[in-house]
């Protein structure tokens, strides 16, 4: 059995990536070498790895592939290879801002150094770095946000922000992994998030492994259980905080915000600052639209009749003023969260 | 290709009822006929036929059955199998308010006779009535609701409220057809209503039948939709309608209302008299708690882990404050809605 206290989602391992395959999931715990940009990108894009914190560090490594992997004879013709495998990598998915941050963070460190040679030293550093600082963000964050948890607090999250959605440890599950680590007798309610179905295979996958409590629920349910007073906190992860401090994150979680609000339950957003983009404002995200299968076919299963049109966002935004605080790795952001927009 | 404007999901058909299979849609539109009370009671719990109104006249029927079929010499006999036919369809879920009036109408028919003969005449003729009057109560709630529909206008929905809800016609699809009838273009929007995934299996099925416009959502995208202008008026159907005149229906409607009163998209309620209950209020009502598989998988596929405790309640209340309207077929109910708790 897996701890998901100290296991690592994606690493890089002797020049590739190692990452657990998450469509595979909860029914097989597998992991997958990957020694070329395009596998990257498709794992990407497949959502073999998913969520915001652990596909900017993925992305950076696909770009880190480039590097290694080239046959450049000189700096000019590496900036080429480099340049191809980042376009490759930010045409995989616009929601998430740490993708981008990811990708230019790799492109920067190759792209300073004097000789192939050299990026290739800078970039393999550069991307492990990446890696142990998401841990270490998210073992922070998790600390700051478990400050705010009680013993016996039953946490609603939504989709997976686990150690599964990063490097290792989680961001909301990393507060509840903090507050379990205090010594704290945490719950979790976990609503499966259609249409990919993160909580039930996922966040519940995660929590049982680590023998946390939980309960899934359908979608449906998470009003009744709010009116009901069946969570005490909300705690989400965030794909993208925008200057003007919206968070976007799995759709769903915009409802979660009005119904916790309704029912005076702080919701709560855990999120490495990677995850800012103090260059946009809400207006300007692009929520990525994914296929219609997704919702009309589950498992290889199909639910809906053939042919019927589909909308299918795979995000949402909420609004600042629903949002009680922001744990980061450099402490827990308050209204109006220094907002610069 | 079936027309839900006039079929008949539930009829009253020479002594045996026939109802549409609704497990097997949409993949097949079949029927089956059902000769025994036993057979009744178990096509409700497993929701081969389902929706408040139709159940109402199943279970009506099934009572029916017990007193076409039964071989009592005596009124004396006759009684005890109509109690135990009556108790059996009281037992099968607790939630829809129908039921009840449904096996109690049927239930004083065979009751008030004076020969076995005369009960057999007088429940065949009382349950082909409610057939006919569930038709009839339908038309005119949808005409009554469809004055409050625009020409152009986006309704979301949840669940399936439709003709299969019913014994045709349907409720807040109802509605929709009155107002297509009306000659208005109106396009419906439909969540997929996990877990059972009533909107995704039946009422895209109807509407795409019918060649109504729809588009099918996750649940989760409920409130992105509406913070986005993509849906103009909310029409639910109800499972019961306390004496306070809250609304219990399927898993997922008291979501919708929060939501849609945040965005100021009128919430209605389409519903028959007979689902209106003048005894109970809403914290007397006992809300169904289904197994856990209908969460934890999917058409026969597993997409949670083995062992994940799940809360799986199948209906939820809205307080009559976030409802902007109740259609019955007596016309428009407003605001305070004659509330008599």
């Amino acid at each position: 059995v897996v701890s998901f206290f100290t296991s690592r989602t994606v690493s890089w391992e002797d020049g590739e990536v190692r990452m657990v395959d998450q469509t595979k999931l909860p029914g097989r715990f597998v992991s997958a070498s990957l020694s070329r940009p395009e596998e990257v990108a498709d794992a990407i894009r497949r959502m073999v790895v998913r969520g915001a914190p652990a596909i900017g560090v993925a992305a950076a490594m696909g770009v880190a592939l480039a590097v290694v992997r080239s046959d450049a004879p000189d700096m000019k013709a590496l900036a080429g290879h480099v340049r191809a495998a980042s376009s490759l990598m930010r045409s995989t998915r616009p929601t998430a801002v740490n993708l981008f941050w990811g990708v230019e963070r790799a492109e920067a460190a190759a792209l300073r150094s004097r000789s192939v040679r050299e990026a290739r030293e800078r970039v393999s550093s550069e991307v492990k770095a990446m890696e142990e600082e998401d841990v270490a963000a998210n073992r922070l964050l998790g600390k700051a946000g478990a400050r705010l948890i009680d013993n016996g607090d039953t946490i609603l999250t939504q989709c997976n922000a686990g150690a599964l959605a990063t490097v290792g440890y989680g961001t909301a599950l990393g507060v509840v992994r903090a507050a379990v680590e205090e010594g704290k007798l945490v719950k979790v309610l976990v609503p499966e998030t259609r249409p990919a179905l993160q909580g039930a295979r996922l966040t519940a996958f995660e929590l049982l492994s680590d023998g946390i409590e939980c309960t899934l629920i359908s979608d449906t349910a998470v009003g009744h259980m709010l009116a009901n007073g069946r969570a005490d906190k909300v705690v989400v992860g965030a794909d993208r905080i925008t200057r003007d401090r919206w968070v976007f994150n799995k759709i769903g979680t915009y409802q979660e915000a009005v119904l916790a609000d309704r029912h005076s339950v702080p919701f709560y957003v855990a999120a490495p600052v990677s995850t800012f983009d103090e260059k946009k404002t809400h207006d300007q995200v692009v929520i990525e639209e994914r296929a219609a299968e997704e919702v009309a076919v589950v498992k290889g299963r199909r639910v809906a009749p053939k042919g019927v049109p589909v909308a299918n966002p795979a995000f949402d935004a909420t609004p600042p003023e629903l949002v009680k605080g922001i744990f980061t790795e450099k402490g827990v952001l308050y209204p109006p969260f220094g907002a610069s927009g």
